[in-house]
């Protein structure tokens, strides 16, 4: 867990008026990455400051923060370089912008010319995918999740497979559809078959689900052939982001055995665009909960592995207002994202820089703190309410937005995590 | 399915004297893409050619071979550029090696400062890995691997799924540990639980195994949200190559359930390291076999899907001679590579330039022609004759080699994909 230092101190300011609102996701304590263009502009990296974004790769042209030295790592539109050069590296660069930030700073604050091009409104701008996603990675660490998805396909007694309280369970997603908030995502098509049918047809997901997650960046590499430690694997995450796993339940169901999830899962995985540093999380990190049954020591985490961050999802069905269907906290997980990762390399898999671990879907102790429409209408028997309508799954125009928070002396923000589905579209047909 | 041409011409020749041989795997009529490197020197992209390889990235330096114009696509020691070229170009620039290599042809063959840098022996070049893979995704196409593997875990009259005969089966597998053909594989670490065990531990598999595959190489993509015909993926598809997909059984069963293979399969991926292009194996072209239940319309071929490739399996103890314990035949893939991709895009999964497809391991219908030690040993119950040793599942220091090899008025060779076993490490501990 990296050190408090000065850029956790709850009482600095920055000149950036609206980072000092208490409501503000991205405080001078936050400073999350991301990457962002102007109009037609090639995509640039930032961090976000109160409305504000500051672009890093201007202030890395002008000499002003320079992480690599004589080499340039912002320069590329993704976060990816700047991971590369290792979590040393990650603290210095963000001391650095909150020295540059801070109200007693003069450098930006009082150079009109420079503040009108390194500081760009977030309402002007576009975000982008902040890295290039590597691997995706989805695990399934929650055990309220689990339970529920085992209670409602198997049987309540009998809701936790055997491994599941040793193994953070886990398999390979694809990461060519991890797209970034905002991005529309289209309803897919797919072999579909009911408990009555005597053979599949093709058509359209009737099932469209979402899934609350918390995706975890890696940010260092580790050798072919070689397991770490769950303290390397904490050193080698650099941030955290929202994560909305769309997920087809009908296509799933059919699909899935015995090689796992594939088509249902790979039309679109949505994240927010804002990494927002382990740094950043120093102050909210909290143990995991107490073991069912212990772990293998490989597993076992020298410091708190969990994150005390709220979540909650918003379902804005087309046309009308949004309406929050779901409410919980990433500290419920049962695997921290640093166990997932030491698992994910323990036979020798080589992890990347970008490589991407979703938590699986977060849910809680209560009915409320579900963190998917499957769990939230039970499969469809009880239907959602959302303001005047109802919803088993989604529908076509429905939008489905995630947030998260940090609540201390100051508040950490996630800032939104957002997709809307499209409707199907028809097979191709061949000239 | 290409058409046939003057590069189909099996009494054409070939300059270099080693591509004429019967026996070659590399005739004119092949010319497999590859990366090589002399010495220290930086990967640079070549085609086999008998004994030898010619040196692309050279002759398109010299404009000798130009298939993007005044664009370069042979610099960056991968195939990825070129491949995204399509499947025209491809063809063209095929054509034009084949002239070039045509005993016929003077501009190489009389130039002996030209062949002196642009030929250089196979003996004396590193292979590097073809191409950059975009995504890995391991299919279960053999309906005789999938009826042994289910006749072992669950029961003969029970063995393949109700979804197998409906779906092309497969899961996303993990790109960052596909290697080329020659590097050792690392004994995986896992969590073990026998059947009497009260809970597992931590140790290296004693149940490590090969499958044989073939490899589809993807050299096209496609967009996300948007399914695609088979006739736009056989297009898609630039070549193929020889794949072992490495398997931990002792890990798999273990961690398997619900998502799919994870780390059981995720610790090295071998593929041999020249690309066969789709347009070389176009004489070879063979229909999938009967189908036992119709198949949804968009997974019909207007084509013959499968490739009538002949498979060998060497296994080569620490010090011993290698023998051959299993032949099988590609033709056997109840689906094709076409079919493989249509069902993997169809829910609007987007496809990359350098997406490998494998094929599942590949076994017939002998006892011989089992492409996996868990199907030739029955799970460890019938010890493999391997010289005068036997083998259950690999050990250290054992090598395993594919061959395959299409036979007709030539041969159309894909050389050999190897690994050697190394011995487990251990658990890194903490500083």
């Amino acid at each position: 867990m990296p050190d408090l230092d000065e850029t956790h101190d709850p009482g600095r300011k920055s000149w950036v008026a609206s980072a000092n609102a208490a409501d503000s996701d991205f405080p001078i304590q936050n400073l999350p990455f991301g990457v962002f263009s102007r109009d037609t502009g090639t995509p640039r990296v930032c961090v976000a400051i109160g409305d504000q974004v500051l672009d890093l790769t201007f202030l890395e042209e002008l000499g002003i923060l320079t992480p690599a030295g004589s080499d340039r790592v912002f320069h590329t539109g993704t976060l990816n370089p700047f991971m590369a050069l290792g979590p040393e590296k990650w603290t210095a660069a963000r001391r650095g912008i909150a020295r540059l930030l801070d109200a007693d700073t003069p450098l930006l604050r009082d150079d009109a010319r420079l503040c009108e091009v390194a500081l760009v409104s977030q309402a002007d701008v576009r975000m982008h995918l902040p890295f290039t996603v590597a691997g995706y990675t989805d695990f399934y660490a929650s055990r309220e999740h689990a339970t529920n998805v085992g209670s409602m396909f198997r049987a309540p007694d009998n809701a936790l497979l055997p491994n599941w309280l040793h193994i953070p369970i886990g398999y390979n997603g694809r990461a060519s559809t991890v797209v970034v908030s905002g991005t529309d995502i289209r309803r897919p098509l797919g072999q579909l078959k009911g408990p009555q049918d005597d053979a599949p047809h093709l058509g359209p997901s009737a099932k469209l689900d979402f899934e609350l997650e918390l995706g975890a960046v890696v940010g260092q590499p580790s050798a072919m052939g070689q397991p770490i430690t769950t303290a390397q694997a904490e050193q080698m995450m650099f941030g955290y982001v929202l994560l909305n796993d769309w997920s087809a339940r009908d296509i799933q169901v059919w699909e899935y055995q015995p090689l796992g999830p594939f088509g249902s899962k790979a039309f679109g995985t949505t994240i927010s665009p804002w990494i927002v540093t382990r740094d950043a999380l120093a102050p909210f990190r909290v143990p995991t909960p107490e073991r069912v049954k212990q772990l293998l020591p490989y597993l076992d985490e020298a410091t708190p592995g969990n994150i005390d961050l709220q979540l909650e999802v918003d379902l804005r069905p087309d046309g009308a207002e949004p309406v929050t269907i779901a409410q919980t906290n990433a500290k419920y997980l049962y695997y921290s994202a640093a166990q997932q990762l030491t698992h994910h390399a323990l036979t020798g898999c080589a992890m990347q820089v970008g490589d991407l671990l979703g938590s699986g879907t977060i849910s809680g102790p209560d009915p409320e703190s579900r963190g998917s429409l499957l769990e939230l209408s039970w499969n469809g028997r009880d239907p959602v309410r959302v303001g005047d309508r109802t919803r088993t799954f989604l529908q076509d125009g429905d939008s489905v937005i995630l947030r998260g928070w940090c609540e201390g002396e100051y508040r950490i923000g996630f800032g939104t995590c957002e997709g809307t589905i499209l409707p199907a579209t028809r097979m191709p047909s061949d000239p």
